[in-house]
């Protein structure tokens, strides 16, 4: 049914197993992910399918070589090598895939402060201009959803579809973030720990002083655009 | 009045003081013990022995050779070469061992937030799904009871028997855990201090949402066994 | 318009690029600064130059060469071979410069627990012997300014100017420090986010002891001068 | 005036100071000093001396050599190559070493959740068994004192003089521990700090509960004598 793949897509996705499996070690590095907890995906850019960490993996033994290719059903992909099973949530980054075409990364954690943030379902207010910068204005909510369905990829897009944020909190659970590739989505993930960390110890110590809306506008916006020349800032 | 143990024991018990002393790694990589603290074991399959961590011993000198072979009384073993006492919590293993058949590895340590809600008697709510997943329910707490006889080993069995959590957290003291090996129980005790802080952190900042019972029960459900494939989710 | 660089100036600059790229990795052992987060900046001694971290770089990716020699007016100086762009806080930098002559080390960071108190735009009180030592007295907030012109630079000027500490938590930003050299300022940064995160803590747990403003004094006094001989205590 | 050092007090004198420079890497690895902060010391059996940290040497550059040789009135003592001056706590480990013969070792710290302790002029609950074991009750406050003269020694003096506890929460400074030698007073700096957090957050999250005053006896009795074949537990 399928043709053999040109070498040029033999090159896409080695390069985005390396980006993956280098990627998650940034989970590791900031803290992010304990045992075989956490994920990373990339699109493969200008084909159906996407690279994804596999499933009960641990952290130390991640390569290039065991990340797993899948099409946007979310299925292991054929010929292309895959030893292990995908990891538990690829599901869920399937269902953005399909639904967000924009989207060329998305990463997956628990994170400690935004699980948090999680538990209570309360978002998080942008006080602080780097959540500005990043986000755009609070991290929103997401819904409570159950892994087995489309349920949980459902609530991801219906909360960032429109939404400046590229994280969301899934209620009880813990955090999705996207990004133009997985570099982008992980930075989100860095970032989104951050200021939940950052925000809910400033809350614990009094009222937070708020940020105007417009000034919130003019540094997202400042961020974007005016910083258009780094890629980093630019999914949207 | 023992028989000369066959080879297979001898690799046996050679396996299992070189998997103790590598588990107890993971409770320092966590920082989950400090100092000399903690101590990790496991049943030696096809005996009546367990290996266990020697007492106070730092964690950098850690070696398999050092890992002490006990009897399931908690007395060190004869002709095992035996060079250090066994940790001062192995009689509450050795309990453990003797009345939870299913039980092949122990795991106990101070972590800091579990050991807080300890101080407070008080049971960890599941208010997040990794916690439904991983424990089915509240982590519990076991009575308070002082080192010296079998009262922390009753504690442990009498608190855990039954129950769907792998921790148990005993009052104004610390945690334990079990699991089908070491490796099992070292991931419940790395899981048990995650979200132990998690929910701390979701608690101090207002009201936690809950899971409901049978969405837990769900959670459990599906992760004990239409991801019975993966062997480290199966001790029940 | 520019005369050739002498040799003393040529060893000036790579002096001060290598010095920068090396205390950045201060602010990364401390945990004070995420993903290519943070800054760091030293005058050149006896010119009219400063140099700054690249914007956009990693940690991992700092060297003294991709350092950015920067005019007091903030924009790269020709002929030093500048290959990346400066920080896109380097107006800031600049500002305190011009404005500030005892001023020959800059640093920014987000660090969590003084943009905490930032967030609330609440000073940080004078509660302990160390912060009393090191900033003779509370940390001071400036003003909520956007980046984009001079008024981040005027509000680190405007409360610092006449004020012990060399530290100051700008309004929902994070924190701005100052000293005698980069290093001096990289103390100050660590040392602004270590009393941050005490003090904190210790109002969380309840009533502040004060220390008397007369013995602030006298710390701040006595670190200062009796212990005058070691260089790192004295910018003013 | 002072004969020759025998070669028996020459080996003590090194063997003191490369203990002291190793130690103080421990204070380093668990987090209890930043910067050039904290500081270790060990009485040299034997003799009228003590070796203690350099003043505003860097952890990374502390050596067994540029550790200082002081005699018991807290100064340099002459013929053993000092290159530094000692740390600027000096006086006050003197002090104790001149009033307390069976103290051997002094840590001063300021690690963070201590001191915010002693910010707030608060003994530290004894509510879990660990700091039962090691401390023997609650950990105790000593007076405000200033840098400078005999008030911070007689303070630590006469706050654990008759006390069981080895740690010292100084009010508005930091923690003063004492030891057998130096490795004792460094794991009594780790486990106070070890203490300090996890009560604190106990305490952040409700009541806490007390243990009787006669378990805390049987405790402290059983880790200092029935584990007296151990020759850490063993100062008293």
């Amino acid at each position: 049914m399928t043709d053999a793949p040109t070498d040029e897509t033999k090159q896409a996705v080695a390069a985005a197993r390396e980006r993956v499996a280098a990627l998650h070690g940034e989970l590791v590095r900031y803290g992010l992910v304990i045992w075989t907890g956490g994920n990373v995906s990339q699109r493969v850019p200008g084909t159906d399918l996407f690279v994804i960490k596999p499933s009960g993996v641990a952290s130390d033994d991640l390569t290039p070589e065991n990340q797993v290719v899948c099409t946007l059903d979310g299925v292991p992909a054929d010929g292309w090598g895959n030893a292990h099973g995908p990891s538990s949530d690829t599901a869920a980054h399937a269902f953005v895939y399909r639904n967000m075409p924009e989207v060329g990364g998305v990463v997956h954690t628990h994170s400690t402060y935004a699980t948090a943030w999680a538990a209570r379902a309360e978002e998080i207010p942008c006080v602080i201009t780097a959540m500005a910068d990043e986000f755009g204005g609070p991290i929103p909510v997401g819904p409570f959803a159950i892994i087995g369905d489309d349920s949980i990829g459902r609530g991801i897009v219906d909360t960032l579809a429109g939404h400046r944020s590229r994280a969301v909190l899934m209620q009880n659970h813990g955090v999705f973030t996207i990004g133009k590739d997985a570099k982008d989505a992980v930075k989100a993930a860095v970032m989104c720990e951050d200021v939940a960390r950052t925000v809910h110890i400033a809350k614990q110590g009094g009222e937070l002083v708020p940020i105007a809306a417009d000034d919130v506008d003019r540094l997202f916006d400042r961020y974007q655009n005016v910083y258009g020349q780094n890629p980093e800032g630019a999914m949207r």
